[in-house]
């Protein structure tokens, strides 16, 4: 498995697809969806990802299907650009990608740089489909932390990974979460899906 | 809810019943049980229980049945020990108090100081019902990393402690798991059972 089909697939997950239909009629959802190990990390001690296999009942486009925009870190974004255009089967999304360093990103894609609440706010206000959160580690912990992330979207493999990147780190306060779903794979994957409450 | 049955509640959790009727037949199995956060904690940064409801679905009896010897860290015999005898509901069971400074334990239980593989492993050929791994976190450690642990039992909270203590520290090596069972209470909880494999 390539590096880019990897990062695909470690970014994508089940999830409810009720939102699809409503999406003219509420605020958009911003949604991290991403596969992580049963201790709560999404990189090895090493950064090692091959612990992510590919789920073949995971159903893709059901979650493609919700979203027409993407959310992407700095870090992100550059190492995603090293794979000429993304991996096979990637739909076409607006892209928002956010830095404080980056004067400029790729033809097509939007460079976030200003007060994020209010940007994040006002894309969210926009009409359209749910947004992915589609990385990285430092973005997540902003928009948690300034509680714009509307809905966890988590594989949890089954491995014990004993060290490495957490999903989640340098999150200020603790965070009620709202079960929406859960689905189980016979490969071992439990997806579960949570809506988190506005601060 | 006092200190006692938070402690109970947190160590408890749903777990496959078909041992029960089996166990005259195959090696008692030890079984982690224990509520967790879905970030991994067992305890908050101010090592808060706060988070840990009890939920009024919860089958407690059902898990009790399969289990009539515990094993206990030298931390949690001594926090045990202040509650007077456990809390209501507790049934008896077989204790193993594990310490390396301990030079004596209560009357019914008993000291394990030595070679903890070999007698962990004489433990569960004996005949009997399976094991709870009762605690506490470095008693974990030692026997993850000595591969002596059977099962996984994980009710995951709906909550993310964005610290604390977390349920694995200071594990060796990652640990592939076999998803067993998993169940869905309406509380928002969700329960794990993975088995693991033999070091």
């Amino acid at each position: 498995m390539g590096k880019g089909s990897r990062l695909y697939f470690r970014l994508v997950s089940k999830s409810v697809v009720l939102h699809t239909t409503l999406h003219n009629f509420t605020m958009r959802k911003l949604v991290l969806s991403v596969a992580m190990s049963l201790d709560g990390f999404i990189e090895g001690p090493n950064g090692e990802y091959d612990w992510c296999f590919i789920d073949k009942d995971y159903d893709f486009a059901e979650f493609f299907s919700r979203i027409d925009t993407i959310f992407v870190g700095r870090k992100t974004y550059e190492m995603s650009s090293e794979m000429e255009g993304g991996p096979a089967g990637f739909p076409k999304f607006k892209e928002y990608i956010f830095s404080t360093t980056l004067q400029q990103v790729k033809d097509g894609a939007t460079l976030i740089q200003g007060d994020i609440k209010s940007e994040v706010t006002k894309i969210k206000q926009e009409e359209g489909k749910d947004i992915w959160l589609f990385g990285g580690a430092k973005l997540t912990t902003s928009l948690m932390n300034l509680g714009l992330i509307d809905e966890l979207s988590l594989a949890i493999y089954p491995i014990l990974l004993c060290g490495g990147k957490p999903l989640f780190s340098n999150i200020k306060d603790r965070t009620q979460l709202s079960l929406v779903n859960t689905k189980t794979y016979s490969s071992g994957i439990v997806s579960l899906t949570y809506n988190l409450g506005q601060k």
